[in-house]
């Protein structure tokens, strides 16, 4: 199956959904722009979520789940959020499929038409806060620090697996909080829970700061987010956490009465990284032999393939290793044995590359005679023979290695291709030429980041935390900067 | 807030409503028949979804993501599916909103009229099996064996919480394989951990056994099913399981190649549970203070309530069980210390018992002076003054003793109100007055089944796996019985 992909360097858009298919980590769906996500992708998602909802759960957060379904009316209640979000999605109109006329398949019953029109949930800041006007009369109700993993949906044209498609997994939080500091408070916490998960277990290096005012969230005060490298040079907002002010308290009418007796507007946040994030894990990490995951997030960390074509050759090399196997399950390894004998060695040896596990561990009747096993990484490709008494060892500490190492591919990818500029036509080179990331001086003005971004299709990606916008000019203007950002095309 | 339930010998159905929503659990959606599951009700699902989650993967079945629209032409493949399902469904018919003509609110774009009509899945066979039509070819691709945990929609009319919603969660298991026997052996052994599950986690007794041909799943040869006795004596079907045979695979032409090189159709199971169990959960071990949960799947096992009035009191409260909590954390106990100085402790005991959780702790200024504490069972309301020495082994024994206390109160209920009858008029006399499940024999002809449904409104729940017909004759017809059989009024 698994037959090699198109090289990154050839088409890299095709790569990418060669890796996605023939890793069987995703495959269209019947109806357009819909996605299957396959088992291995999902247990791939499956590990990722788990890595946030631990987190989330540790800092006080309780998941909940509210309705897919929003009365189209709530959709216009939030000005700004209806500017921004509710244009491309799908209507339900009607509830009843009937026998058509001519028998020949189902038709929509006429008669069943709703008397208003509900929408499937693009997010549900909407349905939330209409909720939350019921659950919030104290500051005794508050925080309410709620989460949810659902489905969502955006009409969308053009779609790509995992990155662009009409119905999506997420997570979303929405937080109610008694003041604007705690809200922020609460903002930035989230932000460096998304840093963390994302830098230290996908190992995607990333830049942390603030939306600009056109690229932020329709109906936040102000929005952050981390924004990553793709192996194309392109950015990946790959999370983004919102400070909401009393915007939405205000269209649903949520207030709160104070310790000291006031009635006030309650203040919110919300927050939400998506299945967007596997692919960006396979862009930031994939090869050409196909996908390469961090051991902190694989499903299996570890490919045992007993050489052989006999089921029996398969059960003397398992007996051998079986040690080592208990060994790493005391150790919580996930380890996944191929005893296929329906195939050959080589054909698991390509199927397991191309889905990335990080060290294949191979044992044949000559490496039983010696007392050793083969070790093969997946980031390398180096084979190392290792005697079977440090087998369990050396998986671990290769295993160690293969995460710190993935990350510090990708950090070098990253800086090796952020640079800055010190004129337009210099960053004009760049975006259009080699791409990359540009870090550099702008003057605050929505008008300069819209020509920018019309001229070259390059955006404002973010903020830096890290700015230091002192003695800078605007690449555009060449007005003094009010901030240094960072410009890039972004998928 | 928790201000006591209507009493269940008043009014069963209000009872169930009430304690729903005074525990928290859940609240009714902005759109009819929706529902929001509520943190507290959502840690149970949580806790019910883990324990299923987990025997699946035991026995080797993976999880995956299919996509929540169906093409309308894909409902009219499988004949006897649409009879069934394919009726009360949302249907999506347009994609995109726009302003409307007045700027007064939303309304929809007529030019985003989708050319073929989407449908919200109600179950997700036909979009599955499109899916195995691709992935597989030959007796390798066999067994295939995918569970997903999502949201499905049946429009529905009248709705309850957890039973009847437009909206609910469930997982669907949908496996393929190469022949009709492993597909039996994979209906039966889902069963197997549905009873399991449920009778020993949630501590429900159930009847396991055969759905009659009315009963059954539309498209199913057969339906096995899991059926519950709710405090109010009538029957819940709280999960079923299908021997799907060849049909979905006919219907959407999925073969494979035998190992002996023949071409043949695929044989097909499907099974799920919902978040209905939770009702069932309120419903079987509920009381008119509330909840009662079982200890293995409550989210707080143990509620510690420290009393005093000023935060000072709190504290010296829980420095004096800290070792206690701490032995507790690491024997893996759930324990919530609710040190809220906003409310007082009489607000805490009734907020707790509503929310049903075990066991209470609690611990005053003289009970730290005596070396001791009180420990309040949820279930039986007995108050125990326990010395602080034994607290961990008493915490531990308790919750064992009142897991099968829980257990065996049900198992007694449902045992005192399953009855059989000698004659018809005896049946009608039970189903229509005190209720109950009626054991007894049926002479196997649907129209009998159809004329006693319309009768008495009591269906036939399943022909019990330990059935004894011989010597029995229909409790109807009079004609020597086909099945022993049990009725009851249904949910």
């Amino acid at each position: 199956m698994p037959k090699g992909v198109t090289p990154k360097s050839q088409d890299y858009r095709k790569w990418y959904t060669d890796v996605i298919t023939k890793a069987e980590l995703a495959d269209y769906g019947p109806v357009k722009g819909t996605m299957v996500i396959r088992p291995y992708g999902y247990a791939i998602w499956d590990s990722i979520r788990e890595s946030f909802d631990k987190r989330f759960k540790e800092t006080g957060h309780v998941n909940a789940y509210f309705p897919l379904f929003i009365p189209k009316s709530f959709l216009s209640k939030e000005a700004e959020h209806v500017e921004g979000f509710a244009k491309e999605c799908a209507v339900v109109t009607h509830h009843r499929l009937m026998e058509g006329p001519d028998r020949s398949g189902l038709v929509v019953d006429p008669d069943s038409r709703l008397e208003e029109e509900v929408i499937v949930r693009p997010t549900s800041e909407t349905v939330i806060w209409a909720m939350y006007k019921k659950w919030i009369q104290s500051y005794r109700d508050l925080p309410l620090l709620i989460n949810q993993w659902v489905n969502v949906v955006r009409w969308e044209m053009r779609t790509r697996l995992f990155l662009r498609t009409t119905e999506f997994l997420w997570q979303e939080g929405h937080t109610a909080h008694a003041t604007y500091e705690e809200a922020e408070k609460e903002a930035r916490l989230i932000l460096d829970i998304y840093r963390e998960v994302v830098e230290n277990v996908m190992v995607i290096p990333v830049i942390t700061g603030l939306k600009s005012e056109a690229e932020k969230f329709a109906g936040a005060k102000h929005t952050y987010c981390i924004e990553a490298m793709m192996g194309d040079k392109r950015a990946l907002q790959a999370g983004t956490s919102h400070n909401l002010g009393q915007n939405f308290a205000k269209a649903f009418d949520v207030t709160f009465q104070t310790e000291d007796n006031r009635l006030e507007y309650v203040y919110a946040t919300s927050w939400g990284v998506s299945t967007r994030l596997v692919g960006a894990l396979v862009m930031v990490h994939g090869d050409d032999k196909g996908l390469r995951l961090p051991p902190a997030i694989a499903p299996h960390q570890v490919v045992v393939i007993p050489i052989g074509k006999s089921s029996e050759e398969i059960r003397v090399a398992l007996d051998y290793l079986d040690p080592v196997l208990s060994a790493l399950k005391d150790k919580n390894r996930r380890v996944h044995i191929d005893d296929r004998t329906t195939v050959t060695a080589g054909f698991k040896f390509n199927d397991w590359e191309m889905k990335g596990v990080p060290l294949r561990l191979e044992v044949g009747s000559r490496d039983i005679k010696n007392g050793v096993a083969q070790l093969v990484r997946r980031d390398t490709g180096e084979k190392v023979q290792i005697s079977k008494e440090k087998l369990v060892d050396e998986i671990n500490y290769f295993l160690e290695e293969i995460q710190t190492s993935l990350y510090h591919q990708a950090l070098d990818f990253q800086e090796a291709n952020t640079f800055t500029a010190d004129s337009y036509e210099e960053f004009r080179e760049i975006i259009e030429g080699k791409g990359g990331f540009v870090r550099c001086g702008w003057d605050g003005d929505p008008e300069t980041e819209e020509r920018i971004k019309e001229e070259t299709k390059a955006t404002i990606r973010c903020i830096p935390f890290d700015e230091n916008p002192e003695g800078l000019n605007c690449i555009y203007s060449g007005k003094p900067a009010k901030h240094e950002v960072i410009f890039a095309k972004a998928y």
